[in-house]
């Protein structure tokens, strides 16, 4: 049984979140696809953060060692982008800076599932996928088990999110239909998970929270969106405009 | 003279795939170029349809013979597309599924409209281009000889869109000056080819349905649409809205 | 103290430069970041031009030798873009093809910079960027002092854009302050520059005039707009529907 503490603290923490994430503007260097690079900037930025994307093995150094965190997402894999995974890891690692896996579609490719679990053992703080990933990800294991055998957050996205470190779970009933009808929103919500883990030290809560934030902006999205189109445009003015009362109101966090 | 009633099959072929691309949902694998990407994935989506783009080489084999059909555009043209592009075509022909040439700006370089061709003797289901993309393919042959010639549909869009597979023809009149006006749509027709191929097994009937299907989308879209920044946001959710009575109702096959 | 008829002439040239836009629809090509490929697109097809982004070795040079104006965007720097950079400098050279340099984020990594450095020696007609970009540039010169040092045009976005050829000098206070919190705006604006000078040869009205254009649709899309998301859409509307008479009521160019 969940302690309910914990999951205020949750709602808490995404509150908290909305004016930090704009006061601070953590710089978020994101490896992803390239499906994806348009669409998570515009998030990060709405919700007050700095992207940086670029990929070349010569700099990708510079730019991790000076973001505050940085995401992995393997949506297209090309050479250069696993290349520079490597760099950036090690280099936010001597800063001391988070990083978060978004492991895209490895049950689609047995060699992208490889390299995703060789990704684990360099410790990231949270790893974010749906339940097709996971399950190609962590050989039978429970979600729990599975975040307390590699030490990081698991967020499960889904009809219900669940976000644990093992000890801890919380499942967030907000979100929308359509947000699994727009390209790019689970790449788009691992983005956000760096930016809250980059300024929240209690990572299960940065997690929780960073999906919370997501999920309600989407909700209000769907208020007036027509379809897809119009939703993926409405999400980003929603985060723009969110504020911590509307927030804690509308979360449905247990 | 076109016979009326393989004209009507065009409407009734694409009023029927509405609904036949949500329920199957068939997975489209995109070769295609950078700047199409998110847009290409959020056409997919809003038909029903899963995309994925990875263009690795070490992967592209996986997930090209798990997919129900292949789209190859060559938008960007780098040395990773090219590499894929092969593995792709065996990986989808080894299971027989089939795939869609775009052969995106062949008029603007000798070296492209070369590999464009080459890429005609492994088989094509479908060619999607415009008419200068046509000519500096298509050595000063009709575009139903052509057709016949290499034993594909052949897609030409323009002001009425001409499909034929050298022997039956269907001209399309719906659509929007708009849609020339934003990037990526013909990219994105293309990829709707792909899907209506996977799951209609009359490669003509299929071909002509898609670009029906989005023209009407486009038609739509126009109506609410302030310019070409509207207009891309509300063709997605037209499509993603589009049902059989609205698709025959407009429908302008002649 | 800057002669008024100069000013004048900057919104004079915007105002002209709608329609020719429309009229001559220039080919420019650009070689940009993958975050901000699909906007720069559709930004260039709202304001009449015809953009192309392809980045392969063994074609760019032929896309850049049958553009109108070239774009370099250093936005993401992998190894293709790099080779890609030269070949296409050295083929709109050859044509006399004027060609622009956006040094995005050359802040944050050390080897951009001597990048963009380099790159000052093969003549841009303009250089775009901010003001934390111009300081890693300039090697503490004042902008119209390095504008006549590297023979160029000096555009430097910000609250109150500058541009200047280092003897003449527009200050620019249109736009909004949304322009800043969507990816890609600074890319879009420098990928009109390479539009408007390729159409008008006084390179310095051409350059205060392009970003005129666009800060004027900015403050247009403000006015609709609900946030960042709404905004990108509205700005290419805006752009779309921008007559002179508008473009000259709004200009505040001193």
């Amino acid at each position: 049984m969940q302690n309910a503490r914990e999951v205020h603290a949750v709602t808490r923490c995404a509150a908290a979140l909305v004016p930090r994430l704009r006061d601070r503007a953590p710089r978020v260097h994101c490896i992803t696809n390239s499906v994806a690079q348009n669409f998570t900037a515009n998030v990060l930025l709405a919700a007050g953060c700095v992207p940086s994307m670029t990929l070349s093995p010569e700099e990708i150094g510079e730019f991790a060692a000076g973001a505050d965190a940085l995401l992995i997402n393997l949506g297209t894999f090309d050479r250069e982008r696993r290349e520079a995974i490597g760099i950036a890891i090690a280099a936010a690692a001597d800063k001391g800076r988070p990083w978060v896996l978004d492991p895209v579609l490895i049950d689609r490719a047995a060699s992208r599932a490889g390299f995703a679990r060789g990704l684990l053992g360099q410790k990231p703080a949270a790893v974010r996928l749906n339940a097709a990933e996971f399950a190609a990800l962590a050989d039978g294991n429970a979600v729990a088990d599975f975040a307390q055998m590699h030490g990081c957050v698991v967020a499960q996205s889904g009809k219900i999110d669940l976000v644990t470190d093992g000890s801890r779970r919380a499942h967030i009933a907000n979100g929308h239909q359509l947000m699994a009808r727009i390209t790019a929103m689970g790449c788009a919500a691992s983005a956000l998970v760096a930016a809250c883990v980059a300024i929240e030290k209690d990572c299960w809560l940065a997690t929780a929270a960073a999906l919370l934030l997501l999920d309600v902006a989407g909700e209000m999205a769907a208020e007036t969106a027509k379809g897809p189109g119009s939703f993926a445009v409405a999400i980003v003015d929603a985060l723009y405009r969110l504020d911590a009362a509307t927030l804690t109101a509308r979360a449905k966090v247990t």
